[in-house]
């Protein structure tokens, strides 16, 4: 019981952390405000996290830790999946925004050691990997190129679609992005196959849910 | 005389706070340590920029103010060395650094209306829609799409570059996107004559130098 609680007070906290690091950034974030959308107590959280540095880097080991994989028909599918899913969870969880927000600003604190890019990076070039081996890939596509590519660009789109539209159409720019880059990545054959759509994550995260709700409790 | 002096300053104070911003973000940048790097005097820094505000906004404006697009073979490759030419010069100015830095995150003072993004978009669009007309793309292609793309990709390549490898390999990251978007955009026979190697950029600028040493004075 008591476990279980403190299980729930962490994530209440790291919840708080994500809300106010997305509003004002590393810098201008105060450990007051974090404890005070938290409902816990200063103890409660410094008990959990004992500096603001623990609480961002919380929120970034939060952001890649739950980093699955969903099946799919296809490894550049499972690639595009990932991405268009976490695009999707940037407009509704606080914990994705401030983890982009921390990854991309250079704050008085260096988090590179914790950024999501090596993690993303690593998982896409993996899945390519494994595309190549499929012989899902053109013969001259390089993996870790086409992967820190991708990382880079999504992570541009995001910047971008804030500063040029408050992130509304952030996913029909991946999608875009998506749409330009696979023809110089994937064979012919495949492109029919592949969904970009921008509501690709949106379904993605529908069943991920799903059936996490019928294998859960 | 006078005014020659003024225009003096006026570039030594920007320069001075480009070295701050690009180093300390916009927030924890000081006027105090502006002045100090300038040479100039607080009374002067004050004349020509009323605030740290003002500071931010006219480096912002000096890194799309002074952006010339160099006639090239094709639009395709002037939109290219474009972005490959204020890459290079993200290495070596302190200016485009800092506009990179105020561009990208978001601060307690919202620069969005002197941001780069839609300066860049609007020229790459441009570059793009004159490509078309020249029959240079291929008929499918979105000029304003591929546009933001291009833009959006950039920035998270510099900000992807600086937080894996400190912007060592920016302009061999600039290639591999070139290198990736192009066969979706351009007619393929144009792909042949497209220059998209990581010194593409150093060339241009040294150029351009070139050209204003002999037209000057």
């Amino acid at each position: 019981m008591a476990q279980q609680r403190a299980v729930r007070t962490r994530a209440a906290i790291l919840a708080a952390a994500a809300s106010v690091f997305d509003r004002y950034g590393y810098d201008a974030a105060t450990i007051t405000e974090i404890t005070a959308r938290s409902g816990t107590t200063k103890g409660a959280l410094y008990f959990h996290f004992p500096s603001k540095e623990e609480l961002a880097r919380g929120v970034l080991r939060e952001l890649t830790g739950d980093l699955t994989v969903e099946p799919a028909d296809s490894h550049v599918q499972a690639l595009i999946d990932m991405t268009m899913a976490v695009t999707y969870r940037s407009l509704h969880d606080p914990i994705v925004r401030a983890g982009l927000r921390l990854a991309v600003e250079q704050g008085s604190v260096d988090f590179s050691e914790v950024s999501p890019f090596p993690v993303w990076a690593g998982l896409s070039e993996d899945l390519l990997l494994r595309a190549a081996e499929r012989g899902e890939l053109l013969p001259y596509a390089v993996p870790r190129e086409t992967a820190e590519l991708v990382v880079s660009a999504w992570a541009g789109i995001q910047v971008y679609a804030r500063v040029m539209a408050g992130r509304r159409d952030v996913e029909r720019r991946m999608s875009v992005m998506w749409a330009h880059l696979l023809p110089s990545v994937v064979m012919p054959r495949l492109l029919l196959e592949l969904d970009v759509a921008p509501d690709r994550g949106a379904r993605v995260e529908a069943v991920r849910a799903l059936r996490s709700a019928s294998s859960g409790s």
